[in-house]
């Protein structure tokens, strides 16, 4: 037998789950939850520990009224004591109100597959890091404190081209942080990657831009997103992008449904000994209060079904 | 940030998927499938490239009733040239029918958790032990080929004892052994388990006992099975049990739901590189089959969802 042993190690012992569900979750469901009830979410998000929420985009309200609410929602976000509310923003215009609105961070979306950015964005992946460029010209003129994170989509490929070549991966990254983008973040987009593609592009992706590869972006399309983040999680990445009870999704990506599950991977990485900050009970029980708000939606997840492990008969209590 | 790097490596190239639905999936199932069908889904199996599947377990009719026609289902397993097809048996008494039956193999299940190990077998761990120590003296007596396989489950904690000392897993695997065992086998029998943890036992087990920790076996009762299979894939593992959709469980392990869905755990192995000699389609079209047989009945799994990944517009084919 060739293979004889294991040197894996262990990775970060504190990790970050931001909250994307506001954004990733909604913008992809039909029903539009009203901004009281993000409101909500937000404040039981946050009483559950969650520090970092992304809490909508900047697009045009004719293409996602869903996200309408953004400016709103994030108001609100800014009150919460030490809150990292962050936004997505598609181009300059969405920027600018981005940083008008003080935003602590904007995540400009680029996808690495050149078929899928033209469908998708309507910009070349180049044209995408030229607008980065100039975002932040604007935020630097303005003398304004949000961070810009430029993040690589279909990293692992897609359904419109196929293969995404690791190495386009790559010079995307170093072209984002190049024009300026204080850090990058990389998406399984439509749910190709499997944790040894993450493992091999994570590890490069680190060799090339040490800690400003900031957050991995997974989906549970074919029930591997809790591999794929162990897997990153091991090459040293210590925030995940996540949404409670796993909706979302990509519309312009047939087949992709569902991102990592909130509380499933606040559950995993407690139960491996990593620090999230997070209250899993609480989660579960806003779990509920969003299956609630949105009837009729399909809520993903498995913890919810077991719940927390119990242990009978006043025997000692395991760890969760 | 004190963490710079990881070391993980790639597990072994090739791995095996021994099918345990028709034992521990059934096993745990209110209606009784028919004699049948069990034999058309071996059949089905086998021509989707399964070349593990343990058909069954040799206990009393009357705590098993859905599992009354191991024998028959057996011999017809033993006419697939090339399958070695395996049985569980929690005594002596049924590990004769199964050397009598030919088997492939026995699996005999012993429980690290001394609760659950009383609870579920009515014996002791080490009563489990000196059981297969008879019943090596009665297979090697009638000169008998069937191997012996010693299952140790609970190995991550039990809802009726809570936490199981890593120390006792290595002792009683390393007991099982020395009794007579060919191999061991590790199992998170009610899904207490995460993939560092995993990881941490799997090393320590096999740094005791190299190759003879020949299975894993994992619930994905709270969404980590594929996590945990590819935690146990890093450390050298090449085989997993694992049910077609998911189905299975532990009557006697309140909570505990759902092994890991076969087809998901194949089309994870196969992206990764690693060899299954699985067709993943056709055990797609066989879980369907499977749901028309057992209807009422929840299967579990993902893949199936969204189905293998497509590429869309003509462009090349990306790897299933």
């Amino acid at each position: 037998m060739p293979f004889t042993a294991s040197h894996a190690t262990a990775g970060p012992r504190h990790a970050v789950i931001r909250e994307v569900g506001l954004r990733d979750g909604l913008q992809s469901l039909a029903p539009t939850l009203p901004t009281a009830h993000k409101i909500a979410w937000l404040d039981a998000a946050y009483a559950a520990g969650q520090r970092e929420i992304e809490v909508g985009s900047f697009v045009p309200a004719r293409l996602l009224p869903q996200l309408a609410d953004t400016a709103e929602v994030l108001a609100h976000a800014k009150t919460l004591p030490g809150l990292v509310a962050s936004v997505l923003v598609p181009n300059l215009k969405g920027a600018q109100k981005a940083l008008e609105c003080d935003a602590d961070l904007l995540v400009v979306p680029l996808s690495a597959s050149h078929a899928h950015s033209l469908a998708n964005l309507r910009k070349t992946p180049d044209e995408v890091v030229a607008e980065v460029a100039r975002i932040r010209a604007q935020r630097d003129a303005g003398g304004h404190a949000t961070l810009i994170e430029g993040g690589v989509g279909t990293a692992f490929g897609c359904t419109l081209q196929g293969e995404v070549a690791p190495e386009e991966v790559l010079r995307l990254m170093v072209a984002l942080l190049d024009a300026g983008a204080d850090r990058v973040s990389l998406a399984d987009t439509v749910g190709f990657a499997d944790p040894e593609s993450v493992r091999r592009l994570f590890e490069r992706a680190r060799r090339e831009v040490g800690d400003k590869l900031a957050c991995a972006h997974f989906h549970d399309t074919r029930g591997m997103g809790l591999a794929n983040a162990y897997a990153a999680w091991q090459t040293g990445i210590e925030r995940f992008d996540a949404c409670l009870a796993g909706i979302g999704g990509c519309p312009h990506a047939p087949g992709a449904s569902g991102n990592v599950t909130t509380e499933d991977l606040a559950f995993m990485l407690e139960r491996m000994g990593v620090a999230t900050g997070l209250d899993v009970t609480a989660l579960l029980a806003l779990r509920r209060q969003l299956g609630a708000w949105l009837p009729g939606e399909t809520l993903h997840g498995v913890l919810w079904q077991a719940g927390l492990p119990q242990v009978l008969n006043g025997a000692a209590a395991v760890a969760a």
